[in-house]
């Protein structure tokens, strides 16, 4: 999919959604546990629930690894669902990869070629060749961690160098030497407020994936009032204000309000560029 | 494994080698292709040619999450063999996981508690909340990434401050206020020669998993004198150059001798110390 394809989306559902599909077995539904493959009844149900008010879903990979083979097995059915069912949707693998040239082609060979996923996330700490492996597939797309929306985004990403340029600047301008705002976004967390002033200034351009809005306390309005550009740029994920906020039989038709609820506030935010 | 039993266990065997398997279904002999699970038939030779000559094994996810659902049965069928039958040896998980609290502390799950693995690599770009999940794991350790042996270490791992203080430094002093050195290790590339010395000042006692010796041409002399301490603190690992010396049905005799003469070029080193 490309940036044109992913503002079309935008605007056709009025919705930078992205559900954030976590799935934790400790967490699903009971009743689910009976069913054969009860994370991905638990994920069918999600995305038949919410498919029209979001335009992209994020399975993390971490919930699906601690399953382990069973996991992998929900983790492929479940993309594969997506794309059967809803191809208009943005498929992000949120892997945090990031290893070594010959490594990272492997990683990206495995989501990008076997798994046809758009995106990937990808930390950047070993720099340009753990990175521009990702880049060599067509109309797919890396997700590098820039900003984070944990209280442990302030340990490195904030040191400043002799320059005062901090670290998670560096990673916004060096990245760009190796690929442009068609096949990179950037992971900055909503938690971080009025950063994205800055951040825009550096990547004026390009589409932001921003975690942290719900449970962990970031603020919708303010990452739209310094974050969003003339084509939207913003891709705004919720996982667990989505997916867990009922646990009986009705779990589906609640993600769905939940989502719905989201959704009305982005059409709102949407307004000032469309 | 605690520190002091991988020591003894690096004294025993007088090497500090840890064979990467970095299994590769393009690059494993023909003839296993017949095999039922041809990733598993080739490490399963590996590990019963080498195990007496390393004290430790690396298989790379990476390698494994290429196949998909095929992978990670044959991950977790190598993580059980070598632990049925070699006992002594200490597995990392190289995945350089790191993500936020509640998602790594699903990864540590997987790592720790559902594969009983010893230890796994992580990537330190979003601090200690990232980390600290894997440290509640009682004779496990994490394998914090601190100066890689590639290229791109360059981009951002050596980042100065404005006290002077590089990215990577940052990383080791921090961290060690999370964890000490019977939990914590750090990654090291080999191709980093003398930076050994200065790194030996922040963390005098801790083990350093060394990567880059071989294929990426880091010299084993040079690590071990800017490295070594006085329980050797190093596990210096090599993949390429032991795995896919030979492709011929001969390759574990092949990757024998080359785990042989790496062996005995440890043991040489090691007579500083012991």
């Amino acid at each position: 999919m490309n940036k044109e394809q992913l503002f079309e989306n935008i605007k056709r559902k009025k919705s930078f959604l992205c559900v954030g599909l976590d799935t934790d077995i400790q967490k699903i539904p009971e009743h689910l546990l009976n069913e054969e493959d009860p994370i991905f009844a638990f994920n069918k149900a999600i995305i038949d629930a919410t498919a029209d008010l979001c335009i992209a879903y994020k399975p993390n990979l971490a919930f699906y690894e601690s399953m382990g083979v069973k996991g992998w097995v929900s983790f492929e059915k479940t993309v594969k669902y997506i794309k059967e069912n809803y191809p208009d949707q943005f498929i992000i693998a949120d892997a945090k990869r990031g290893d070594i040239g010959n490594t990272s082609a492997m990683y990206a060979r495995t989501f990008f070629q076997e798994l046809d996923i758009d995106s990937v996330t990808v930390a950047p700490y070993m720099g340009e060749d753990s990175v521009t492996p990702f880049l060599t597939y067509e109309g797919k797309w890396v997700i590098l961690l820039a900003l984070t929306s944990n209280k442990g985004s302030h340990d490195f990403q904030l040191m400043k160098d002799e320059a005062g340029e901090q670290l998670f600047e560096k990673v916004l301008r060096k990245s760009q030497e190796w690929g442009d705002d068609q096949q990179m976004m950037y992971v900055v967390g909503a938690t971080q407020g009025k950063a994205f002033e800055g951040i825009r200034q550096i990547v004026p351009n390009h589409f932001l994936l921003v975690p942290g809005v719900g449970a962990q306390g970031g603020s919708l309005e303010e990452v739209c009032k310094y974050g969003m550009n003339s084509t939207c740029g913003l891709i705004v994920n919720s996982s667990r204000g989505i997916i867990y906020v009922d646990k009986t039989e009705k779990f589906a038709e609640a993600a769905r309000n939940a989502a719905k609820e989201v959704q009305a506030q982005m059409a709102e935010q949407l307004k000032v560029i469309l």
